[in-house]
């Protein structure tokens, strides 16, 4: 199943009920649409990137229109709220300026209907595309009877469907391998404990959850032998990607384990490096509250980066649709 | 103030309790005090020795005895149950048997009274005693301005006072030296969050807390310059430690980070090596629930080793109450 899709309106996997219970939401509004988007129920950049785009086409067919004008006029003003539903995520305006733009081409309100939800549905398959070629690409690194260590959640539920990092686990698995996984649960927001057990449980392939700090008794006994993680951002001279990635990058080389990383071209900031990109501190409470629990005083200090950076001589390969790319990388 | 005291009866901060509340727990009975034990009130090894010590003399107060033999029957059996309120706890046996044996040489009921206690004041005052002195020899290592970052609680709550590698800190700072630490939240129990940044900040020391995967981060940037973590057991090629050091180690090792073992020389076990101990494996609830939050399938499989393995080959100094051992190391 889609993390997103359009079936008379659009339906989406309610993330924020994981791994607790399944939910699909209806929504049959933008109105629902933005609601479920600042609820986190869809997160993940290329997920938004569809969400963006179906809530255009949702803004076409929520209501009747008196003509064409009065169309054009609603959708602009809808993608405008769609757009700031989470201010930092590009990928959400670039999905809504996409089908907006071509929407804006048609000349009655059933051809504009016809366009904005094609344009949409070009949206989410692209990024099922994109990952299966990631996945074809990044299964050539992987072989029979390998135990993959992944984190965070790279997977389906970050994106339309496949993933990047875990739809490299899948297309192996399609093509007959037997692969198994060990999550690293990601603290503090637990996305690998939450979303990337869920997901690889429901697709039948084995996974087993340790804590973050569990990777290297787990590299050490021979549990593993192989990573493979995504990317939030990549430089000239390295890899920004979920807190904790480098600490795994650098446990991996000290037991001569492959590093690799999937990501898709857009990912890729060649003007870019280490020292260019600022690392955005997410709430202290993140840390001092688990749910109701509170597991430290309420006034400690903390240091709570969302990211990491690891420099490419940790990196042993760099997974795209486009192919792999290994050391030394020549960007 | 200690974790663990005599005043008229047996006094105990409840660990459970922390660090939301700050509350003294009475044992004035030993079924009160075997209730704190079970429920982790306290814990600990060097505390539950002291437990166990104090334990015997609650025997020998909560009563009145019409004899000498009655009483000494009385302590024995009560030894018993104390001994095994944690099964697996080998120091709370260590601290009964101690006080028990003595207390048996008395010859009227107030000559006993006054020899357990006074021997139960003793394992406590030795306890205090060993551990300022790792703390004096550790402070050795430490500079003025030093940030030290470190794993799990080895502090005054794992002890009767002022703790293992917490203590090598606390005498430092004890000597004027300005010492910030950066606290690792120790997952799956979170000791770091709960227990270290509580006894920290009550000191007025500077803690910062961070998830146990932001390690390679805060030493990438120059954050932390030293390690030093305790140790649960010590073995001719290695450290066994909290699940989570061997990552920490390795991380310091890439940094060229110094990384310091503090622990007594009861924690030495130079008879055996890295295989011949077998590392307990913990709940699996452990990493599904977070106080009443679900993160994780309740089906999932789960891999929560309590230890980890650091072979010598990456500990920089091991620092005991007798001195500070170096590579190679001659044991």
């Amino acid at each position: 199943m889609r993390t997103i899709f359009w079936k008379d309106c659009v339906w989406l996997i309610d993330q924020t009920k994981l791994p607790e219970k399944e939910e699909l939401i209806a929504c049959r509004t933008v109105e629902e649409l933005i609601g479920a988007i600042k609820r986190l129920s869809i997160r993940g950049a290329p997920a938004l990137e569809a969400a963006g785009a179906y809530g255009v086409a949702l803004a076409a067919f929520e209501r009747e229109f008196s003509d064409v004008d009065e169309m054009k006029r609603y959708l602009v003003e809808k993608a405008k709220l769609l757009a700031s539903a989470r201010p930092t995520a590009v990928n959400l305006s670039v999905g809504v300026d996409r089908v907006l733009k071509k929407a804006l081409e048609g000349e009655s309100v059933e051809e504009i209907r016809k366009i904005a939800l094609s344009e949409a549905e070009k949206v989410a398959e692209e990024d099922v595309e994109r990952n299966k070629r990631i996945g074809e690409n990044g299964a050539k690194l992987l072989e029979d009877n390998d135990v993959v260590l992944t984190f965070c959640n790279t997977g389906r539920l970050a994106t339309v469907d496949w993933g990047t990092a875990l739809g490299v686990v899948r297309s192996a698995v399609e093509q007959g391998k037997r692969i198994r996984v060990f999550a690293c649960e990601t603290r503090p927001l637990n996305q690998g404990s939450r979303l990337t057990c869920y997901e690889l449980m429901k697709d039948q392939i084995d996974v087993t959850l340790i804590t973050d700090s569990a990777v290297g008794i787990v590299m050490r006994k021979g549990l593993v032998n192989k990573v493979i993680v995504g990317a939030d951002r990549i430089v000239r001279d390295g890899v920004f990607n979920k807190i904790g990635t480098y600490t795994v990058a650098i446990t991996a080389r000290y037991h001569g384990i492959p590093f690799y990383v999937a990501a898709p071209k857009s990912t890729f900031d060649l003007n870019k490096t280490e020292k260019d990109v600022e690392i955005e501190e997410r709430s202290r409470e993140e840390l001092i509250f688990c749910g109701n629990k509170q597991l430290a005083p309420r006034d400690v200090k903390v240091y709570n980066p969302a990211f990491d950076f690891t420099p490419l001589s940790l990196v042993s390969a760099i997974i795209t649709e486009e192919g792999i790319l290994y050391p030394p990388y020549n960007f």
